[in-house]
């Protein structure tokens, strides 16, 4: 029996008379001992800092409550789709650890966004440096990157928020280097997206408490007995960016659907021809994604997310690949998009990267296009805009699409934050 | 220049000016993201959750709060001193995980205190399985047991009080995996006993989540990438308990200083001779507590802790050694305390173990008495309350102690927690 069918198992047996009997003397002696803790001076502002009532931090899906636990909630929703924007530098979703601290704490500091909005890129930009620092043995091992080095990330964007002082901030830090945790075990359930509220509540918590007069661990990243010494970390050189920041290269989802299908759906972006003049499509991907996502008759909305055919015949035909809303059970069985998908032929193709695409559509014309689309390929900011505010219309609707981007625009912490209300 | 330098620096750095940008960007899409999130309804109660206010579990030092924040609180107070219970098979103080989440759990949902005893012996028996389980690796490599062990142990309680089916406890243990932390990096700083609340309030969170729909990995402890891979775990064979727990061998704290001393004090607790009557004492002890605790003529209450003659003078003089207040600057300049540490000999002895001590008394009458004490052996439950009640008594003081005394034995737990009031 394994350690945890035991453990299970353990939680509702029978408690020996003379165990229960120590325990109740562990509990007198435990008391006393809390007694006198709670008269120790040092800790009085850390204890402080607990006692919160409704807070101002806002929450998505209405409500606000105080910082730390803003921050754990809305880390864990903003996970939930797993549509956050990613890093591949050391794989991870960066955003969804700092944002959700920054936010929080922005709103109960009354912090402009602007500035709200640097230190979120000092932590974003941190995480990636920690991440890359730990390497990809501490990802491959089992620990969470957006979890580990993103709790990181979130605590520096927290210390500056508050202005910590040098002390304080290696103090912050080094309390995140006991907080900081989360493993990929956890992938495919609700707690994967909680590693993410997790990492951010500790960002938050770590800054609030090193400001309260915690102390701790000089070095607790890097140091003897810490978390890169303890959590597999590779201690790879990094350097603090100049010229070029990691953040820039970050990576935003733009459709709702499985990764491996994303290069091929911007690929089909750019054909601009009516569906019903086409022939034939013959679509060439790397063949790692041919077990992955060619599922060639989806019966599902969750299949669909997994088809090259089923996702190149709505995109053509006009449906929102960004929306999740797209991704019915219906859609899997829209004659149209079946009539359209029957032209399709996937083939794999070793040239290709993993992020490339390459289409071949025929006309009925018998005029012969080639598209093809790299995931890698440099973005503006303009086209990335757009881009986004399409997702973000297709995901939220127009009106609430666009009270958003001018809020952010905009720069009023206020008018963002009364945007978290739950979409309908 | 260390990863921590940098961090530092990095977080007062001027932000460039395209990351900023992008940061804005992915602020506009993360909360979009966030928005879809709250509409997922799996997360409704777990989000629900979190919306804590005042609460109904007492705090040390005064207070109430949600059982989270109390575990929090709680754990972290009761560990400042260092003078709670030990256990020595895994290396960790069990009670200072456990007690806090089941406490505040059970002013929570008003448990009778001897069912939220029952659920404590299980919560620490389970964190000395899970640290023998862990193993030695574990702690040595770097990890707090107290504080990962105790977060397994702490879960494994609460979701006994919560009543928690098979299929929630797991889930249970399993978002543990993904929270329990700490590391020996924090030893010395105030990070120390936090992780001991860290591992309270772990436990509290990960049943409450549990209960609330939170779903995490199958087998978040022993499974792949759970946390025994991640964590340096050994994965060593354990059973669970028939006639004798663990926790029967858990040892107390009965003298607020140093544990290479305990052994001694024991011993001379049996002297039962009138100082003036002495005229050398000679002190044996394992070699390894020569370095540790022998400062021949402390200057202060601090270096008091760690002096042999010291100690052993103010015991036969019928100082309390049980009581922190004890241990001053004064007494450490004491005329007839240093008169008669002038008639000690501390001599290593390589025949005793660490846990034994070997006093030879000579009287003034010429008179030779031996006395010894090992600390592994066996006490009375009578014997132990004795001692305990006498440690508390020089604690807090005559009257609270035996109000909390009788509180505990009176299984009243109202009465127990409004003990939590901060020592004078």
């Amino acid at each position: 029996m394994g350690i945890t069918e035991q453990l299970v198992k353990f939680s509702t047996m029978e408690v020996a008379e003379e165990a229960a009997a120590m325990m109740r003397l562990s509990l007198f002696d435990w008391a006393a001992c809390g007694s006198m803790g709670a008269a120790e001076t040092e800790f009085a502002a850390f204890r402080q800092a607990q006692i919160i009532e409704d807070g101002p931090a806002h929450v998505f899906g209405g409500g606000e409550l105080g910082a730390a636990q803003a921050a754990l909630v809305n880390g864990t929703l903003s996970h939930a789709l797993d549509y956050d924007d990613t890093h591949f530098a050391h794989i991870g979703h960066p955003s969804v650890a700092v944002l959700p601290a920054v936010m929080a704490l922005a709103e109960t500091l009354d912090t402009p966004l602007s500035d709200a909005i640097d230190a979120a890129t000092i932590g974003v930009e941190a995480s990636i440096m920690v991440g890359v620092w730990l390497g990809r043995d501490h990802y491959q091992i089992g620990y969470h990157q957006t979890a580990t080095s993103g709790a990181f990330g979130a605590t520096l964007a927290a210390a500056r928020l508050l202005g910590l002082d040098k002390g304080q901030t290696r103090n912050a830090l080094g309390l995140c280097a006991s907080m900081a945790s989360g493993v990929k075990a956890q992938f495919g359930t609700m707690a994967k997206p909680l590693n993410a509220g997790l990492a951010a509540r500790t960002g938050v918590e770590a800054a609030l408490w090193a400001q309260a007069g915690m102390t701790a661990a000089e070095d607790g990243l890097a140091g003897p007995l810490g978390f890169g010494a303890t959590h597999h970390g590779e201690a790879a050189e990094v350097k603090l960016p100049r010229k070029e920041w990691q953040i820039n290269t970050i990576s935003h989802k733009f459709h709702a659907c499985c990764h491996g299908l994303h290069a091929m759906l911007e690929a089909l972006g750019g054909a601009n021809v009516e569906a019903e003049r086409i022939d034939a499509i013959k679509i060439r991907t790397h063949p790692r994604w041919m077990s992955v996502c060619n599922i060639a008759a989806p019966k599902t909305g969750l299949e669909v997310k997994f088809s090259y055919g089923h996702t190149a015949a709505m995109t053509l035909l006009g449906h929102a690949t960004g929306a999740i809303a797209s991704y019915t059970d219906e859609i899997a069985r829209d004659k149209d998009i079946i009539a359209l998908r029957e032209k399709i032929e996937v083939v794999e193709d070793e040239s290709l990267s993993e992020t490339q695409s390459l289409i071949t559509l025929t006309l009925e014309t018998g005029e012969v296009r080639r598209l093809r689309h790299d995931l890698m390929t440099p973005m503006t900011l303009e086209t990335r805009s757009e881009k986004l505010l399409a997702k973000v219309r297709a995901l939220l609707g127009d009106a609430r699409a666009v009270s958003l981007w001018q809020a952010v625009i905009g720069s009023d912490l206020d008018a963002v934050t009364d945007c978290f209300t739950a979409a309908e």
